[in-house]
């Protein structure tokens, strides 16, 4: 299956040539799911032997939407004329026709699983290398790391999620009711260490000797009167994704300089935002009870936290983006806050100008 | 009226000159309706008189929909601020004014009741000819053929709908769990005998020895083990409508030398699917109980049957549609079964490039 | 704040100079509300001391809406990162930062509340002079002239509103079931006195010895046989508003002579539609008892039997709309009642040309 379906001179958001999320495993049976990724609509499913796959979403024939098929042996039969088509992307029957003509194939999309993530290589397969896909083992290591997971479709471009990650002055703002809550001024002026890298951005904050938000007292047990030293690492790697580790320890252990201890608290959050068109996404994210983890309930609690605090991010994004997309040459004006934002899209734009050369450069 | 609003160098996948259904002539009375074809909006409406009427739309004089007013002595009177307009479209009166300029008028279409169907010419009045209108005497025939008929508005291009009733290898799969049922490989593997015709396509498709579906079996009231010689004769005339008779009779009965005979299974058919816009149309259909005429409830029967199986095609079609809409230029891959579908369709094409010719013969 | 943002060569149906209703003054407190006025998104709130303010709803840093936010002391705080921009725009305030740049302010609009009606002025500040806003002190005269009033948000252009106030002969087709039952004739056939102004169209409409609407008389307790001189006297004052007195006394009074005597029917109607967007506008409108404005019930029914008629126009307005939207070249035929409708949109034009001429003339 080429790459040349890609116009040179139309050039889209998003690189091609990545690792996207495109569902949790547990989310892909018999039954196909349609879904749109860059916008291109997928079809995912399982083979009869378990196996995921991902094909373009319409029929090579008549342009129906394979999604309304099923799932037969050899592979996903069109519900309109019944033709089969392998995991290939490759018709491998036409019902009531001897001979299969070459051309009637679907596109189909490289998939892997690892970690409860299926991932999906939307460009080029011949260069979809699975070394390249993001190591976050604490998602399958559910003894030390018990998670709750969710999926969100946004309506705004993908990187508005990861600008809202890569600046969490928004947190006493938007989250004021939530996670936002108490001390603003702290939580403002925390300290902000940025390392801009290849693949992305890495900060991290520090709020030393601060009152520990009501989420984190609660979870561990803290006393009225226990001050923390609080951590947020952050790390965008392009295209979509964001890796978080966010904990606290109490005053005097020394957090700073070590923050593998006992206790305290302590969640790693997967973020990653496939786009789905140039004004909408899918949100994966998932929050790991890491400070309690033979606690069920305290791994439910946490997820419930974490999702209401998604929710009130989405009303701002949806209506950012409506904002973005009536004016969308107006100029902006970048303050301080933005140190993490500004490098995590440059290492996008560097991305996609990369891709956008090698194309131009092989069309030659 | 002239047919000079056309614009030739903006063409439409329709040709104008040719009879559509507007509407069942049950549906027309003194209320006006509103309905679009072609892209041009109609009121139809019938006098006070009971002769029916279509006019474009839409006022002179501010623009406002006709049938939002109501039918007068002397033709359809505006409702919002009194212009009456006769069933030629020329404004006979003006509230508070003496004379009516000659440019008063609204565009009329042409209009004919027959065999009860309303038929409506949207294009050069001067050549809409009573002679081409398509002959189909069976709705009329309520002793012989009593019927049921119905009314769709579908999302799809009308000819996703002929190209439909041009593959019937789509029943067994579209519609496994009604008509499609039992025997799905003896339904695929259909003789296929089709004939071109400068109107269209015609074809016959026969199962011979083969299990009767439900439906037949219960109409005819055959028993458990009665197979059956089974023919599907479609016949598509341009630039809309689809003729059909579907039967079967009793192996050994020669069915395939005289179809003509009493018992067993018989309907006919009436398709015609009318474009509204370039991806949506008004579909039409009826369907003779021609087996059982006496029998009521068999009529009734057949009617809820077919029915029904429209429903599953309109969950494909609008489906299909959104698919093209969204990559029209993809190209697509012909199987055998296309073998009347094509035809059909070029039958159409000829039909708009011949008028589109003249047009421009016309402007020179 | 400039007037640069306007784009000589991408003309718009309005002029920007010049007052435009945006609300009533009653709507503002110290809760956002947003609201799109000649296609720009406008953020009205009052400030902690209650003055009204009007901002591009639209933060500097990262296009989120300002009516996400909350006012606060010094002005209106972006919900996202905590921005706060004063009454005129300017950023004061941008959390955990020493400096603000001088680019970080947003678009304001200057505001003025006058008899209940908050005035916003959409062009060039410099150009804002209250002394131009429209004069009807009936609105806050609540001993002589009580008011009930409303806000609609109807899908059309503005003037479709304007046309529809300039041709009264819509009353008996549009409102035959309220304000325009009766004498058909006599009222379609009223004498018609039209003056063009420099700012617009002024009319007055006569119908004499006329049998009363049912609303008149029951306002006026008149008798079964008693007839009346009615008047409609209408001005449109450009770009927007429509200042109405509707009234009629006795026969034999001398209404003609004199309108200026008690008793009778008589109401002062405030009407203006302000753009939203081109095909969209927020009408504004209050109908006084002048008649017993000791009667609170017969404000309230006033009221009532206003807004009932308002709801048979918008049907019409919209779908008026709808048919212009989907053929905006075809060409309309004018006739003897658009004698105050033509001069109306004449000044409209004029005014929109001025001001692109100035633009012309100041962009050399």
């Amino acid at each position: 299956m080429s790459f040349k379906h890609l116009q040179i001179d139309a050039p889209k958001p998003w690189p091609h040539n990545a690792w996207y999320q495109a569902a949790w495993i547990h989310e892909l049976n018999d039954t196909p799911i349609a879904r749109m990724f860059l916008d291109e609509p997928v079809v995912l499913f399982r083979g009869k032997a378990g196996e995921a796959y991902a094909l373009e979403d319409r029929c090579c024939h008549r342009a129906t939407p394979l999604h309304l098929g099923e799932v037969v042996d050899g592979g996903l039969q069109c519900g309109y004329h019944g033709l089969v088509f392998d995991g290939a992307g490759k018709c491998v029957e036409i019902p009531g026709q001897d001979t299969i003509p070459p051309q009637a194939q679907v596109r189909s999309y490289p998939v892997v699983e690892q970690q409860e993530i299926v991932w999906i290589w939307m460009g080029d397969p011949a260069l979809a290398d699975d070394r390249l896909i993001i190591d976050f083992p604490y998602l399958d290591d559910h003894e030390n790391h018990p998670h709750g997971h969710g999926l969100l479709e946004i309506d705004c471009n993908h990187m508005l999620l990861v600008d809202n990650l890569m600046d969490l002055t928004h947190i006493p703002y938007i989250h004021k009711k939530t996670i936002g809550g108490g001390d603003q001024k702290g939580q403002v002026n925390a300290t902000m260490d940025v390392t801009k890298k290849d693949t992305g951005v890495h900060y991290i904050r520090w709020m030393e000797n601060i009152v520990p938000p009501p989420t984190y007292r609660k979870a561990a047990d803290w006393g009225d009167n226990v001050m923390v030293d609080r951590w947020q690492e952050f790390e965008y790697v392009a295209p979509a994704s964001v890796l978080q580790w966010t904990g606290a320890l109490e005053c005097g252990r020394g957090a700073k300089q070590n923050r593998f201890q006992e206790g305290g608290f302590s969640a790693r959050v997967w973020h990653t935002a496939t786009p789905r068109t140039e004004t909408s996404c899918f949100y994966f994210w998932a929050a790991t009870n890491s400070f309690l983890p033979k606690d069920k309930a305290a791994t439910e609690k946490l997820h419930s936290e974490v999702a209401k605090t998604f929710d009130e991010d989405i009303a701002f994004l949806e209506q950012q983006q409506a904002c973005l997309s009536a004016n969308p040459d107006r100029a902006s004006v970048d303050i301080k806050h933005d140190v993490a934002r500004k490098p995590a899209r440059a290492t996008l734009e560097r991305m996609i100008r990369a891709e956008a050369e090698a194309l131009a450069t092989a069309a030659e």
